[in-house]
């Protein structure tokens, strides 16, 4: 799929932990992607979650146990984005962005489209079962019907021991 | 947006009488709709309506109506066709070929894309106010998750009046 006429595009492309985003990224890489495209890839952090305790004065983590789970986050965030920037190493012709955003996938999806203004929305989805489509495929769901510019949902095809 | 080694491909395009699916035909062949790919346009006639009487044994309509009814829903499809092809035109480079499918447009569509195995689905949404996206964007929503090929959603600028 190719236009001789496309211009500069921003690409945005929202990748998580999943194999399917990556597989989403890979085939926007090698069918809509052109030599002038600037891929930016988004990866929502998930907020730290705070309990607070019964008498509402503290948490029911200590420091360490937090430090330890914010440590995890940060390790999780580089390992998407390394894995990503990777597969787009093998397009040397695309420019790359990386942004890590705050906040529940859905939130900071539709607004960084909304800051960013690209030309289209990449995004992997789930489709092992229903449960798993409908909790974890609302993040397309939500964002396809939220945010203006087009948006490409790209399904990981299954592999053959799950046919 | 384009990729140099884009082979042969089909695009399967669901088209409707709203602006919204001519908006996003015009978007895919001018983004990522190459020389070599042959654009598969989808449009769903609604089947027939047909009402039983209160002791079962007719139909509300008489067979005036009734073939009143079936000829407006021809010339529907016609026109519908015929913009979409005068859309494909002005891209030379890309073969076209038209399909008419009965029923629900999201069977029809989920249906033709195990049938014709496109290597993307387009499709455009509604999205002025939340009743009409609820109702209207459904279609879109229920063939993302439920097709295995990549799916664009190209959703239609508002005009200025409306923003």
């Amino acid at each position: 799929m190719a236009n001789a006429e496309a211009k500069d595009r921003k690409i945005l492309v929202a990748v998580d932990e999943g194999e399917e985003s990556m597989y989403a990224l890979s085939w926007a890489l090698t069918n809509i992607i052109s030599k002038n495209s600037k891929v930016i890839l988004l990866y929502a952090k998930p907020s730290r979650v705070i309990y607070p305790t019964v008498e509402g004065t503290g948490y029911l983590f200590s420091s360490n146990i937090i430090a330890t789970m914010d440590k995890y986050g940060n390790d999780v965030a580089d390992c998407v984005m390394e894995k990503a920037k990777k597969l787009c190493k093998e397009f040397e012709h695309v420019k790359v962005e990386a942004k890590v955003e705050m906040g529940d996938p859905r939130d900071a999806i539709c607004d960084s489209v909304e800051k960013i203004e690209p030309n289209i929305l990449v995004m992997g989805t789930h489709g092992y079962g229903i449960i798993k489509r409908t909790f974890l495929g609302s993040v397309s769901n939500h964002c396809a019907q939220r945010v203006k510019c087009p948006v490409l949902i790209v399904k990981r095809p299954k592999p053959a021991t799950e046919k």
